[in-house]
């Protein structure tokens, strides 16, 4: 990893730890192409979670955040920040609301593109508040379009009104560095909840929940979605007109046969 | 228990258990009169609770599950289903999506009456999307009125369309067996969360949670009801009024007088 | 403590514990002024927990209880309620919903003045209902403005539609002595979730939770938020036209003087 | 509640809460005869919770403190010690170990009797050690015979050495007041894990657990146990000698003529 | 299933559920040969953990119960025992400890054949003490050779003497229907912590833990395991004789022929 | 951070994660000098905690991790090993339970110098078992002196009997990558527990658990506990001749005074 030039808050304070220079910044990672973000759109956090355990990848589903502003869902490129635990010597917000100034949390903005989905580690800790409505309307600024936390946010009154698509396990008063933890690495692989992110992974969350898609298997789960989607159509269409589950979901035999001829007339006949 | 002819999915696996054949159905059972329920519609689970605990009936609140559309609520008839860990050499969802399907998932569905209220084991966990839209779908297309789970359920952006009650832990992308659990059993006795549901008792649930109601009690329970749900409308009434809670809240011996005078009077002179 | 003349009820059962009195009643404590009140509605929690630890105080932010009707927010005098685990020889409810009556329950709401917050610590227990319609019904009569319970509440359908500014953990069926907690002591010091409340200090609930302000240190608070809030309006406006988080967030020397200036200038010229 | 003439050791730092006068102290109670106590010696934590869970007496085991030292058991009077969340306007540790000299820590060990059982109300807390050697060392000196914390203590490299029996949570290098708790009253009613424990109350501990024991129940717990314990052991032997469960556990009416023939018997012919 | 004959001791109450007959008993179930279990001595808990991983089956670690005497190990066939919640109108021990006696924990308790294990779904509840001393010596005079409880046991002082390898989460003094749970059934599925355990399958505990194993696959594990254990003695020798990680642990090419060449080569040479 | 040589063994399984070279591998690092380490064998873990509090350091005690071996104490270096879920596309133990042979487990044995303490960052997860016998031989065999897992380990019957001093949270059969996590990094800052360990920094754990001791402030801290052991063993000497916990512990001013005599007095007059 490369480590920017940002000078250390901490340097002064005598007990500096000569070992670590922060933030920590992790290496150059590669986004998806927009099109197939694009194409990710008509994919349900259900139907990749499902596919993607299919494909063998079984740790997608990020347990914990749920989305604050139900109906809302989003698709886009991972940056991440990964929190760590404060230590008076290296890296605390003791003293100060604005420490954080020069940490992670400020450096990570700042790499925002657009399209990007912010993702969190943050432990679950309820006395950190990773973010408040500044930041937010920064990140949204930059063309940030949605952010995943494992933790908890702030200013919950004023971010509301932003209406940013988020997903957060709660919200709280207290600032980044207030408690326990502090700001420590940006655009590293992190653990949000118990899923391995990397920068530059798919991030899709809708009222289910967030879901990772590794990038390089995005392309296959189009493909699959697409056709998955589209004999639940079929099938929802018949359990409306009174079919039965064992025929229609999933399909049987006979149910499948009915569906490719369905799927295969001309719509005007 | 009978165990109906339904053929076992995991039978040629090579691994198959000879001692298992699934789904498990449980013994056929009784459901509570529908005037019985009609009545049940005037008492809130506040109540319930309450009279029960006096009755002597002390674990009825199943804590966990929170309504998923606040201001609805339902009695009916439980319908249970219970979800058992996995095993590969018994039952797994491992390798498919839609290996539930000779589940009893797929089973307790079909023995759907108007007016059930399905009740499910799941031990809260949160990788278990125990029912999803279509499942949700046919349920109340076969009649169901509303669906308590200890545990969580997915497809809600679709899910909530639909409308109907639900009292769940949450929401998640996974299926029912993809992750830790399988669909093992249905009508059988289940706990759900702390509370032992046989399948024909009342399910009473609103914005204070679900409630079990026991089928024997519940005419006890009407009828105790509707005496208590009678002067706490005085109550609230006097208060409002002005009147102090140590007269009217409970009724002490003159605010009793009180009332049974109000109440005894004709409503026109 | 002075213990007040309530009787009794539990001194009848032939197992009373000769050493309690209850309902255990606090010392006698003064409230802030209404104008002092009055001035902290400018601050938002988040504002007040960021303040209160930068001026030492760290353990501010009541954590566990969620606003029930988001959007309200709420600043007053705490009076308190103290649960205490039952015994049936000393204090319990096993055997009436309406044992309550004599507790620390119903004699707390005859000490609510105007703006009052009643803060109840309830051990977070999901079984206890701290408090249903009825009661909240004449706590709002009488002045109440606000509720913070360390636990759960009841009668939700009725309660939301009184449409009081609460902060609970969540709702439940039971009574407030049906499980295992009984109301033991009124305006006494109580810890609320991880925070020390005395009676008389200053309680602040939004969105983002509800946090303790210390009676003494308030005017100091109004202050600091003052000059606080006042250069994040200017970032706020500059971020949203374009500056850059490192000038504007906060405010750096150039930004200061930049501020300083625009906070000088008379608004017409 | 009266308070003693002890100093306020927060008095001077410029924050200090003038409704507040620590330590607070609890009123006179009476202990257990020591006659009583010794009767109690034979009864065993089990037998302890299940004849008063038949008096009516439901929540007496204190849950979450294991023993120390497997094999030892204590019968004594409760006296008790509460801590309360720190708040540093009002008490707080966060500057010096020893700012809890003039706490309720110290003071409650100045009331040491013989006889007596140190019981805990920490919160399960496991940044905060209650107790270390030389607490508990003063403790023992003065003639204390156990404790109970429903928390952590510290030196227990040193303190396992003394052999004082105890029940704990864990253990943790953190003194008293160093984390997010304070010693705040003494010989006070504490709810310890999930029971009311009053100053004076008996508490009796094994491997088991430790349970609370009202004293004025203690003469009818003895009597029951020595019934209780009587057939007990002859169904023990009669297991032994390999009677059925059905006929010896408990007795059943052939069982119990049979025992009470021998009970009956004098030992000699 | 089928169910016996014993007579329900809550038939008498009042508010009988007429639709349950208690306790419930499971189908007939096949052990394994006692050659088979002899065989599995060799292997342990770790090793069957990870080579059942191999085979295909994830879920077999009954995480939760420890062992409360280190050093010893147990092999058995599992006989099971299901807790179900407490309802006063179906099953309860509200009003003795005794009323368990025509329960499923004194019926399993009869089927016990030497080498059994019994195996206890308890749902972790500390105030359930599932067994005690009478039991135990019981279940041991009859053959009975371990226990694993998902929960709590009681009259640990007694039952730490009587020597029986038992893997539990921890002690109580509560008995077995004091508090929330009822023994319910008996020799049916259970799920044990997030285990499936059928009767008959086989237990394998040591200080590591309890572990499932299907009947079926043990003898494929022990096949497996002695080749394990074969090259794992060969490379702790090698280790301790100061030989390489990478070479030895797990055998790279060049380790597996020397491997095979020290296990072909007779021993006296 | 620099990246070994190692090749990756997912590289060839088709859903190979180009950005991603595994192990990652922390920058060099400095221990501390083994005159240090051998002068902080006179400090306990209750006294680094206070005095690293006192000095303004306030998380160091890595809460979670028990002794295995009661009575044992270790001080040393630091190295550390960083867990993340696991993802099959990027790193998985789902096929092998030797596929972490390649991984950052196998990497971080091979650095180790005589008296390091290996520290590890596991999410406290109970199907992890983080190192088994081999490694913990291999790992003393190279000079390590203890470890520290914010997890769980396995072949605890065998790793009993290697007799190393280790801080676990508990034992399980699973082997390191049989569950949800891998082996990523070593030799990097981790979190364990809620606290920051770099490499390098010093470790010390007795039966009150395990701390952090920064290298750089561990002069200082040995400097303040001579002088704090000083007088504490004189206090511990008056107290046990019958001196008051007033004047004795801490000092007070009479107190200090009788110490400096008493500490200033040659011994043999």
């Amino acid at each position: 990893m490369t480590t920017p030039n940002t000078s250390n808050p901490f340097a002064d304070n005598g007990l500096y730890h000569a070992d670590v220079v922060l933030p920590v910044c992790g290496d150059a990672f590669q986004r998806a192409d927009a099109a197939l973000i694009e194409q990710l759109q008509v994919v349900s956090s259900a139907t990749a979670s499902a596919l993607l355990h299919r494909m063998g990848i079984r740790q997608t589903f990020i347990e914990g955040p749920r989305t604050r502003i139900p109906g809302t869902k989003v698709v886009g490129s991972a940056i991440t920040l990964q929190f760590m635990p404060q230590r008076e010597d290296v890296a605390s917000g003791l003293q100060q609301e604005h420490s954080e100034k020069y940490s992670a949390l400020w450096a990570v903005l700042e790499t925002v593109q657009q399209g990007d989905v912010l993702t969190i580690q943050a432990y679950g800790d309820p006395y950190t508040g990773c973010l408040g409505e500044m930041l937010v309307t920064y990140f949204q600024a930059r063309g940030g379009v949605g952010i995943v936390v494992d933790g908890f946010i702030r200013d919950v009154p004023k971010v509301q009104q932003i209406g940013l698509p988020m997903w957060v396990r709660g919200s709280t008063p207290n600032y980044a560095s207030q408690a326990s933890l502090f700001p420590w690495a940006y655009n590293v692989p992190i653990a949000c909840s118990r899923v391995l992110v990397l920068p530059g992974d798919i991030i899709l969350a809708d009222d289910d929940g967030a879901v990772l898609i590794p990038r390089q298997v995005a392309p296959q789960l189009v493909k699959l979605t697409l056709e998955h989607e589209d004999w639940e159509t079929f099938s929802r269409m018949r359990i409306q007109q009174g079919g039965t589950l064992g025929k229609y979901y999933p399909l049987d035999a006979e149910g499948r046969q009915e569906y490719e001829q369905w799927r295969d007339t001309p719509p005007n006949d």
